[in-house]
């Protein structure tokens, strides 16, 4: 009877592969949005914010996990509105905005936006089906020079969030190039672009989860196949032995990926909870050389010469501006997973000993056709996806950002009947502006009063019983340099402590700021910013 | 052909119901979401997020749409994780949140939570299937010292974002003085609970409807039923006269419904976008009296009895507390229509003459029975949401916010060649923490840059030409000054405008910062607050 009620009861969870995100860890990521917000605003962009739900058709079918329904999308039927989903990236909402408001919007249209993005992908340790992105994109600019815009913008929000320089690296890349290269080997014929448009898929999804399968790995991907440790097979793009050695030849060209001249450099273990995340020992090699190498391979591809010349143009724009190879740097490796890119493609890789990890922790490129999948008019548009959560964790395994208790001033209850009283002092406390409540559980144990103050993380807790009220006065206990025995010690105990002390009544307000004010942080501070 | 070619085109468009945030409208609603959060972490509350997919069961059907599937909810089926929701609601995700950290959290656990829910409802004008609530609630507290403090700071929240006192009121009510009602009206009999509880959820709904129906139409409801203006004919409750005339008796009470002593009140012109607006004459029935008439209406039920208890303690505190009735008030006709509540129920109604039409901007109350789903366990719980959307709508309509202009300064580019010069102008601009871009679209045409300049709201253009540079010197234009005649006029023409000054290249910070303070505006805000 008792097993049959219980069973009809909800199960007290989210979702698998959803989480909750409390207190301090919130404060922390809305602080690190602003942080990235104001570089954005500086440069120029306004804040966008799209709906969560678009029509699965404005979305598109650009995700790189191409063998699942809806293409790893949570995407759902109803009667009058047809098929809907939730959004699974910022870029794609932005192209549809871009098409819808062609006509009001400035062109340029320069947004930034901010928040949750829903993945139907198979959760894992540090994956999750929500997780936030923050974006910038310029709409409507053609130029090279939007694109050297973002990726010296990338670097300036790193450092602004707290990487220092020399600890991440912003590496550019560009879909022309390779597309340029899959043309010289014989996988790209110009006058049928959708021959072997297959194949190219698998070269490119091959090619982006370079970091996870190591040379060998792509290598067999871009031929017959591979076989990884679970014994699953995944089959290659068939291309030959010759074919496949271009394409190795690019992707190694700046030195990373060590196809290039047969040497192999070392991998670094994969041992983190962030998927796609690994770094590489990187060979030195100069811009011009890599830009030569690629010059070479494209060999007579017109699209593949552009590309030389648009990542010449991009490396030269970000040098006039002071940002050195130690921050921006060509890398043919780099091809990003989405479907949508036609150009440029950029990522920025964490490479600090503490950092390095955390991997790719933002990604972005141009993507000429989004728009012109609605309107039919080519719009040129760049931007950068910046992975929230991983940055934010990085930052936490730094130590650089801190989780600072800023819990509330506690007004404990010792007599119930003076409730009003208790209450009058909060009042006072919070017209001061400091944080403060009263205890609103069952006052009867007063152990439990203490304890939460405790889990709070509560600066002061003030108390208040018959004898204090009738001598005007009322204890103070400094919580930060009490808290190691509050938990245990009996009220008598805890009351002769030298971190408590008596104060008149009058005197509240006073004295709590002199006592917040000791404890170094001064009133506690905004919460939400 | 082309024709068909453009059938496969994608929409450009939301999905019916949602919609798109732009710039201004954006940091104004993240202006005021901060002010709120500001109040809510001085009265002690913590941050929290949810996901925004529970699972269906999780959030439970409470919604007042109950003759539709799933009751409101966006809802889908995923083959692992069965059927998911978009939550509809911050209170739903809460009660999931408390049963499931219990052993973590604090007791009592006060927290507060903004952002979008979703409600799959017919949308309408002003009425979206995406909208923002900010919460704030209190779980583990049994006291009616928790529901005091939410009205109270509620209205505190109301004059914090810039609703004067006497704009607004508070709203207090019992759903246990309804269910009180209902016993003596013999619709509720305490020792079976589910017998009439059809009848009696249908008039809770009919009740929350009052402000659109008017006295007449709740009364056509709580008997047979209803034939709206399309000729659609709603069944009512079926109780007979004299039971009918309990209930209106008690949503009289308070002297705002008109059905007290067989005055009926006039009831405004429902004339607004706002479904569920609606303000009516009130009469100024004192406290004392309202809690005596209702003590007489529930008669000899406890339940109703505990329920008039309650108010008259909340009315208590609230007084001691220095909120007056100017602020905080009972009123018996407020049910709000959700399923969950159990005791106290408040909104907050905005009730000055430019405002009054936006009507209920938020509401709230205790659910001791949402987290018991889950646990078994009683847990009690009472809180406030806040319609942010509404509220906003009606701070506009009082042109106590404003839309300030902060564009970027624009660098416009007059010689392609010297894009790295214009580059390293808008560089030294940000550094100076001046918000500045290049012009990054098609610069041929000066015309369109100036225009761009001007939809951006820029303030300040820089130029510079071959010649300006041969004399080391810049010109700066004044758009705000300049905005008027900026879009027609010829290059040459606009030169020559007085808003128009030549600075040595070497002061162009200096200049233009003193150009920005002459505004007014001093540097452009930070726009994410």
């Amino acid at each position: 009877m008792a097993k049959d009620r219980k069973e009809r009861r909800p199960r007290a969870e989210t979702p698998k592969g959803f989480r909750d995100y409390f207190g301090a860890d919130l404060a922390e990521r809305n602080r690190m949005l602003a942080q990235i917000a104001d570089v954005y605003h500086l440069y120029g962009f306004d804040p966008l914010e799209t709906s969560a739900v678009e029509t699965l058709e404005a979305l598109g079918k650009y995700l790189p996990d191409v063998d699942r329904p809806h293409a790893g999308v949570f995407a759902w039927e109803e009667e009058e509105s047809g098929w809907l989903a939730l959004r699974y990236d910022l870029t794609a909402p932005l192209a549809r905005v871009a098409a819808q408001f062609r006509q009001e919007l400035p062109t340029p249209y320069r947004r930034y936006a901010m928040g949750p993005v829903w993945r139907n992908e198979k959760p894992g340790p540090g994956r999750y089906r929500q997780f936030y992105q923050c974006d910038a994109d310029t709409v409507g600019a053609a130029s090279v020079a939007a694109d050297a815009e973002i990726v010296a913008m990338l670097a300036d929000v790193l450092e602004a969030v707290g990487i220092p320089r020399g600890d991440y690296i912003c590496r550019v890349n560009n879909r022309k190039v390779l597309n340029g290269v899959m043309e010289a080997a014989g996988v790209l014929e110009p006058a049928d672009p959708d021959k072997w448009a297959h194949e190219r898929g698998i070269v490119l999804r091959a090619i982006d989860k370079l970091d996870r399968l190591g040379p060998e790995g792509v290598r067999a991907l871009l031929g017959e196949g591979r076989r990884d440790e679970s014994g699953d097979f995944t089959r290659g793009a068939g291309l030959s032995g010759a074919q496949a050695d271009v394409v190795m030849a690019f992707i190694g060209a700046g030195g990373m990926a060590g196809a290039q001249g047969g040497a192999v450099d070392v991998l670094t273990d994969d041992a983190t909870d962030y998927p796609g995340s690994a770094t590489m020992e990187t060979g030195a090699v100069p811009q011009g050389v890599v830009l030569a190498r690629l010059r070479d391979l494209v060999g007579a591809s017109e699209t593949g010469r552009q590309g030389v010349d648009e990542l010449e143009q991009i490396a030269a724009l970000l040098d006039a501006q002071g940002y050195g190879t130690d921050r921006a740097m060509i890398e043919p490796s780099v091809v990003r997973g989405l479907g949508y890119y036609t150009g440029p493609v950029f990522e920025a890789e964490l490479v600090g000993e503490e950092t390095k990890r955390f991997g790719s922790v933002a990604g972005g490129g141009r993507y000429d056709d989004l728009v012109k999948r609605f309107t039919g008019q080519a719009v040129p548009a760049t931007g950068v996806s910046i992975g929230v959560d991983r940055l934010l964790a990085a930052l936490r395994e730094t130590g650089r950002i801190g989780r600072r208790a800023a819990g509330p001033v506690v007004v404990t209850v010792m007599d119930r009947a003076r409730m009003a009283d208790y209450q009058a002092m909060v009042r006072e406390l919070r017209a001061a502006g400091i944080r403060a409540e009263m205890y609103l559980g069952n006052p009867r144990n007063f152990g439990n009063q203490l304890k939460y103050a405790d889990r709070r993380e509560s600066p002061v807790a003030v108390i208040q019983g018959e004898d204090e009220a009738a001598r005007g006065v009322v204890q103070l206990k400094d919580l930060v340099l009490g808290a190691q025995i509050a938990a245990e010690a009996s009220l008598e105990e805890w009351k002769n402590q030298p971190a408590q002390r008596e104060v008149p009544r009058a005197a509240l307000v006073a004295e709590v700021r002199a006592m917040l004010e000791g404890q170094g942080g001064g009133t506690p501070e905004r919460k939400w910013e």
